[in-house]
């Protein structure tokens, strides 16, 4: 762990208390706050306590408590709101959509008839472009 | 931990060899492979090996190894397939666009001009409204 917080970081403000949320949750090494901006009723972001700008540089420690974290949100997703389902999102990197740089997971409460919709249209893929990325990933 | 393999489930006869895969990576706890439906080019799924329906049935230690797990090949796509960024998103529920009932992390490399698209269009939420959903997820 080199960084603990960012001076200039939305989220290590939001943890601070300097500036203000719609607090969840919260633990030794995690928060839990509401997305200003939700995609569906109960939308709410998990984040380490720790700055960390994203998924490749998160403490896998962190990693871990941020997604314990989030299934208890999702739980309570379910059984508080009613909720039918639960999406678990992150974004690493700007073209996934991260906006800001601190690690974030964000559950997404589903619902039927809601208005989220699949990112990509699946189809089956060409099974020597699979291989091919299989072979690069096994690294 | 309640079930170790599912006699009737498409991952876990994955996991055991039953049924062909282009497996990534595995340890005690997780196994990786190829989604054969790729979102983008190396869309990869990181399963626990003992089976669990979802995100509310997994074992947090499980969840925890599966996290980590998509870390370390979220960062294999940025190394070896040049990716750009990278979105987790787990599905929870058919709601949720689950479609195969064992637990499952997709690891979805991005790239600039994919075809991959946010699934909701940000825009600010009623503050009244969120205060609400927070309270009930307060628990
Ligand atoms: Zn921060
Ligand atoms: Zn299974």
């Amino acid at each position: 762990m080199t960084e603990t917080t960012d001076p200039d970081c939305l989220f290590c403000k939001i943890v601070a208390g300097e500036i203000p949320s719609q607090q969840i949750d919260e633990n030794d090494d995690t928060f839990v706050f509401m997305d200003i901006n939700p995609a569906t009723r109960g939308h709410a972001l998990v984040i380490p306590k720790r700055h960390t700008q994203d998924l490749t540089t998160i403490d896998p420690a962190d990693l871990a408590a941020c997604a314990q974290m989030a299934q208890q949100i999702a739980k309570r997703a379910k059984s508080q709101l009613h909720a039918d389902g639960v999406n678990l999102l992150n974004c690493c990197g700007e073209v996934a959509w991260q906006t800001v740089f601190h690690f974030h997971i964000h559950v997404i409460p589903r619902y039927v008839d809601d208005s989220v919709r699949l990112p990509w249209i699946p189809a089956p893929g060409d099974a020597d472009e699979i291989a091919a990325a299989a072979e690069a990933l096994r690294g």
